[in-house]
């Protein structure tokens, strides 16, 4: 299992992103967490219906380096974020480049640039993608915390998981959640929607 | 919870979609099975990967159809197969579209329009999009069966399953999945990937 | 997978009930909800242990509605309320009506009739059954809510979910269920003994 | 939690039966195995099914043993088969018949009559449940194993659970079920319904 | 089953452990709870973490007896608490001697020696296993809370669970995790680190 | 959440080990999969009772290896055994020791030292450790299979999974785990207790 030789077994591997939950929820008692797959979904959503109301966004290519932007997962893992401390830096960053090279073998190169493109993060479709990588996880946070998991609070205190890639459509929903956050803590057993 | 008012209000309903499992699999015994978020994920890929090596096919265009091609089950349910048959005809294309209206209320008219070219399937687009659905379906089976899951060969006998929409690419992806699957049932608890 | 042919092929597929969620606490995050089997056997036992105390019903036709009350859902799942508002006026009977005329071809036509009366509602039977429906609904919201789920408010304002078919033994228990949620409200980690 | 002091504390604890799981099946693997609550359920329905061909069963006081037979189980727990060959002959049944008395405390004395009657077995109504109680585990076991589940076969050979009560009714649907299972040992990855 | 031929059998037997859940969790609505194989490993690390603490401890042999203390668990099950009040005085612990006579067959008597002595409880090791027993039950409950699940109160009030073996280690540790559990209290929607 | 301050904050860190599901049964669909801690237990268990028969050997020693041998785990995750080649050489193994300072800081330097034994693998203990820690993987591949699990023939193919460590007695009980392999796949609906 390493060069996927056809698109088939490239099709067929997939199927497994299914199977990695998100670590972070898998840690702190999340029940039937998100899976990677799901994550990605909402985050390729978000960049499309975010996407359109940005001036200057290549709508298509931000969509494609979403789809892409947590495939090496499949491989190596959804390390915890405290891992970083403890592996070498930059071996992370490595080891995901080398998975998505083996995995998306049968796709032309593009495949693989629009991945390059991500973790380098400087053009605006990349960095649309990192603001909603982290947009998502306070969107499920904040579902997860309405549906009465208790242990989510070191999210919402971390400033990491609100960089906004200087898109105000995206900080503008970043307070919101905010907000509704600071009254849900009121009524601990109410519901997200009201 | 009717027509959603902002954005964020869709961003948050939609993460429950991953709490709607595909009942074909739930009702076969499959365990922890495929959401509907992780089915949509990968027929989007699918018509990302083949999309490119069909001539004609907006790409883009098609990507956004996937997108949005199953998203009323958040709110009427994946209904298993069996039930079409119980329901007046035509009352679930209804009840779906009219879920849509008012689950994407604060998006573009767009978004509603990709989703009636989904249901009426006409253009190249929509059948890249259906024909995926379905390769990804058989996709799904040979690894829940390469697993181990006993029940599922009414799916490779419904002809309806394999639907290409007239695309050589699929057809072929489905003739080796066939090939894949007969080698299976000779050696009944080997990988997929041999 | 029509109409049943034998009473085995029934007994078979009955045991698929156990597969199908109660979609109202799937969608709420409820983990592990109660399947329709568990939901029935509630409700049944509810039944036997209020229709005793109410003069004029026949305890035993009683029981064997509420045994047949959902069986329905085996073949067209347990649409979610909101999915009511979508669906064409009336399609749902309908469906659940066609859908135990095939699945209970095996036993004599009274079954069917069992169900047509609840389905009609107007006997002092149907009209338990239905009752103890809704309370064993509130019962489990209870129990729910006491194991630290968040978000089943809603059931709580929803009137619909209160209908005590004019028996003065399930208002009662409504009532009760009632004052130790308001308990359970100001003391919100606390069991639903004390 | 001892004695219940009314019936809202019967029906809240009774909801806790659903996550009693029957022992036999967790400990051979099977997923997400059946609860106590879907146990009984089917015991019922098939008492109530196949009662009406029986000549002499008295149906409505068979469906009531059914419906109390395996309740103590939520306070005992489901012992595993082998447990029998360790605790003390008769204690099992003693704290059975102790259990019940104080959960059955706000029901008529007659509730306890009806486990009484299945403990000693010897009317037709109690040997009924009894043969149903087993002929359900062997339905339940072809399903679990048309799903694909590989462990199950002690249950095929220990003739204790094919204990049919003398009833023709119900050794016919063993015989039938053998049948099946044979012809799903030659063809191992094939669906019960075939 | 019954007396194990060889130490290979007992190996295969042992995995079965990790499908028998702490029942006091499971009836309390807690996801995916503990098996008696974590239950049995975090014991086993409290006593080795403190046990180097406290003079004159055989550490070795504390952790052997911690490594046996709960394997009749796997033929008997988990009990409920409330289920010793049911069963006949010492029943149980007849059950549990018989269970691990037959289970540690292929061993050395010395090991089901030191199962004696953890019944017995006299020496400091087996008491000091004894309360690391409870210790752990303490711990995981407030992780379980710090988590989200509600109804564990019953827990911290049953004096029983406190019994600390005369070890100052221990008793002190059960004191630090009240003082944090009243913390919680006031924060109920707080990460147990904080 | 760097340096664990107090015993306390590690206790109640290790609860989240059960939280850890060894990858490589997550990604060939086994449902349920054994935690680390599980694994780590039934490591432990193998070791004391192998370890025993084996002279030379300081069972003692042998155990506690045995014991902290997996615990990185519980900062860096369970990375699938495909990840190692993509990591830089030696990464991971500094990663663990980096955690493992963090993680039992509040344990004297000798707990430590027990891990870094394990990780050079040069004493006939730490041998040992190694040894039963793929013994412990055939042994739950096994029982995995005979429940029903299709796709884990990798795992008996691969050599680096049956490394005995030298020992007569692991070897033996990989020849003995191979032959029960073999009749299995004969008759693979079988237990594998025949």
């Amino acid at each position: 299992m390493r060069r996927n030789d056809t698109l088939l077994d490239l099709f067929l591997e997939l199927q497994i992103l299914d199977r990695v939950p998100r670590s972070g929820y898998v840690l702190r008692g999340v029940h039937d967490p998100e899976s990677v797959t799901e994550h990605s979904w909402h985050v390729l959503f978000l960049v499309w219906a975010l996407g359109t109301r940005i001036e200057g966004i290549d709508l298509s290519r931000a969509v494609e380096i979403a789809l892409v932007h947590d495939l090496s997962e499949l491989r190596i893992g959804d390390l915890p974020q405290v891992a970083s401390h403890y592996f070498p830096e930059g071996s992370k960053k490595l080891a995901e480049l080398a998975t998505m090279h083996d995995l998306l073998a049968p796709l032309p190169e593009r495949a693989l640039d629009l991945y390059r493109e991500y973790q380098q993060g400087t053009t605006p479709e990349a960095r649309l993608v990192k603001a909603c990588d982290k947009l998502q996880l306070i969107v499920k946070v904040s579902v997860y915390e309405s549906w009465g998991t208790g242990a989510l609070s070191e999210f919402w205190e971390n400033p990491n998981n609100f960089i906004d890639g200087g898109f105000t459509e995206v900080r503008e929903l970043f307070e919101a959640l905010r907000r509704r956050k600071a009254k849900r803590t009121d009524r601990p057993l109410d519901d997200h929607r009201r």
